[in-house]
């Protein structure tokens, strides 16, 4: 039976990705040599990596300024590295605070200075996005998250500063046309519309590093991992030559832009079916609504039983909801088809009719 | 033509494990889905890292203390997690410096406290292993480096002290029977004799972490990483299961003390030749010639190009020596076999007929 992968993250990847990267480590470009027994080192290696940097900076139409990583430690990592590169002794950041991952990231930034958290939506549960709130101009930084899995929400548009902009675009990476160049920082753990898990894309302006003034360790030095072309140290290959594969798909696909029409297609029939369907209520505000993760819940919790055994029998696996939010939850990333939506719409108005 | 894959790292992995890896990612255990885009906290992952690391434990012998962590970041991360977690405020660490990963260490290190170098084979370019020296008791903990993989050395044993034990052991973890329980805390970058690049062991004594006193980020936090099973933050999913299926292997076949006796065969090979050979000698003291890494030159450089050129048509691949040392570098990781070793003397001989 074919599976319908709604999982949030690690997530479905293009059919032809799978099959290239089980290859990949079988032979690699016919090498005879797995890609997983390759040194780093290797032309062959360092190749691929240049050519997956140069894919991120075409796609996401970066600036010249632009410097273009992959490490390892995922957004977490990210939460750390950002004040100790970006934030002086004693500074001070503006955070938004919009759902589990941005209030991890406040959390590690107070380790290194003050925090003003500029606007959250933890009153409700973070079920929609702030906005409208004032960025101090003395701070070192601005962080936001644009795509908040867990509660399904995302930024439509980002707010005007002039501090230095910084956003976590783990869960909507690549997913639809930002003007990238408004951000000075971008980061995103590769394990949703990237790649596998085990690697993160650092997009950072050269011209805002070295400032900070602090004794960074060296592996959480972007200007170290910069100097070194991010070989560093021994680097995640196979996940990056996945993410490569990913990248690759997207622009013969026709790169961002065509992307998000089909993304933007999937949200709308699914939300379309949980506003129609009267069984179903959505859990955020709807102008807030994320186009890669659908919160829902069932208005009555006696059908619970039917629809789950419903979706399982339909080969739906992964849309049980985050235990912090409850329901149900859609994640529908770059490589879902649009197909798969149909089936779950189609056992929603199953449901609807047995009900 | 079969390939003889002498690679420093990445290096080559068993042949069943590449089957077994490539296998998964099209299709995980008859799942239907790839093993990169499961969710980690899918039951079939847990389970499997749950095996991964009772298996560390199984093979090294590890007592009822230690807890076992697959992170990422490499050994460079383990530099700075260990000063972070282990020195408090002011506080000082002896370390040995034996090679360019010994020497970065210390360097990380530095950034946290006073390092005092107990030991340093630098004067002679890293060719030998210190012996003999003082480590001081009132250090916050003590650090060495099993194996030095671009010099071609290794530590036979390991000093006695009642300071905290730490080593890093990338290069040779698994590769020979040693009593790990000397030690409070080893950690190894992977992709040696583990699995591929992108994961990093820890195993680490749980009663001597919580006593510096220190504000640790979190990703940096070996007491989080413990709380969170190995899962704080999304994992390197596909790494760690290469490094199950490596380990499954080596069990296999009868655990360190069966392959130790293997890696021995091929040392003794290899470097018997390049003792016997004229043409040939070794870069480091015999006593302190590494297992994994044999380093050797030409005693007269003229036949360099032929050398060159009758290692590659016998299809060896790897072999050109580490830009700091020169000359050649075999190295003989556990999946290397010993007909791979024989081929590399077959030559060395050859050339000997030739010359």
């Amino acid at each position: 039976m074919k599976i319908h992968n709604y999982s949030a993250g690690p997530c479905i990847l293009p059919q032809e990705v799978l099959k290239q990267a089980s290859e990949a480590v079988l032979n690699f470009n016919n090498t005879g040599l797995s890609l997983i027994e390759m040194s780093h080192r290797d032309k062959k290696v360092v190749d691929f990596f240049d050519e997956t940097i140069a894919l991120v900076k075409k796609l996401m139409k970066l600036d010249d300024d632009f410097e273009v990583l992959f490490l390892q430690g995922g957004a977490s990592l990210q939460f750390i590295m950002t004040p100790y590169n970006l934030m002086k002794e004693g500074g001070k950041a503006a955070y938004t605070n919009t759902g589990t991952w941005a209030s991890a990231a406040i959390k590690e930034a107070k380790k290194f200075g003050e925090v003003i958290e500029v606007a959250s939506s933890k009153d409700k549960n973070y079920n929609y996005i702030p906005k409208n709130y004032e960025i101090p101009s003395d701070v070192a930084y601005f962080h936001c998250t644009s795509n908040n899995t867990i509660f399904g929400t995302q930024m439509k548009s980002f707010p005007k500063t002039d501090a230095i902009k910084v956003c976590d675009m783990s869960s909507d990476i690549l997913s639809r046309v930002i003007d990238f160049n408004q951000f000075d920082l971008i980061y995103a753990g590769a394990q949703k519309n990237m790649g596998p898990a085990g690697a993160t894309m650092v997009a950072v302006r050269k011209s805002i590093l070295g400032k900070s003034g602090r004794n960074i360790p060296s592996y959480l030095d972007y200007q170290i991992h910069i100097e070194k072309d991010t070989m560093f140290n021994t680097p995640s290959v196979f996940a990056v030559y996945v993410c490569l594969l990913t990248l690759r798909w997207l622009d013969n696909l026709g790169g961002i832009a065509a992307i998000e029409k089909i993304n933007n297609a999937k949200a709308k029939l699914l939300y379309d079916e949980i506003d129609r369907n009267p069984l179903f209520r959505g859990v955020t505000e709807i102008e807030d609504r994320s186009n890669m993760n659908a919160t829902f819940v069932l208005n009555d919790e006696s059908h619970k039983d039917t629809f789950d055994a419903m979706w399982k029998a339909a080969g739906i696996s992964g849309i049980n909801g985050h235990r912090s939010v409850g329901g149900y939850r859609a994640s529908m990333y770059n490589a879902l088809p649009l197909e798969s939506v149909q089936v779950l719409v189609d056992v929603m108005q199953e449901l609807e009719k047995k009900a």
